[in-house]
């Protein structure tokens, strides 16, 4: 498996970002080819020492880094980074790899 | 569900750095009540523009946020925060949160 990891910022309006990102990114983003699973994270994003940077992560599960590659440069995967500006003014760093378990 | 997501800067040593990694971190860490899996990424972490600035990311998995709290603060959780001395002297940061699929 692989694994592409959004890292949103926290946004001057969060109301704002939770209802773009909800109900306009996401189904945009779902129909990206080879999306095996999508999981976002529920509440604050913390760090043992307290807040963190960052309003939401979201994790997507692809069959391997290529298929991700292969995402990005499709249609569905352009659509989905051109939404980004709708909502995540901020910031989002994006990071993707092959993972395995151990 | 809840993720602790662990995010590894690029080392001065990579070799020395995965030796350390895999041969003693990894079991140390899966000592951890409540840990319910364990992902590392395999080969580089990249972006869409190429390189990231990390050279390895954990995710480890948790019924919940809380139960993420509750392992960083056992016996076991101290114990793998301590061997991050040995091996990720570059820096990790740590971000955890409750997990939802969308």
């Amino acid at each position: 498996m692989a694994t592409l990891v959004a890292l949103y910022k926290k946004p001057a309006d969060t109301a704002a970002f939770d209802s773009h990102y909800f109900a306009k990114h996401i189904p945009i983003a779902k129909k990206i080819p080879g999306l095996r699973g999508y999981e976002v994270s529920s509440g604050p994003v913390g760090t043992p020492a307290g807040e963190s940077a960052f309003h939401l992560i979201a994790l997507l599960r692809f069959d391997s880094l290529t298929a991700i590659q292969q995402a990005l440069a499709s249609p569905e995967g352009a659509a989905t980074a051109a939404d980004l500006v709708n909502f995540a003014q901020a910031g989002v760093d994006l990071l993707m790899f092959d993972t395995k378990e151990v």
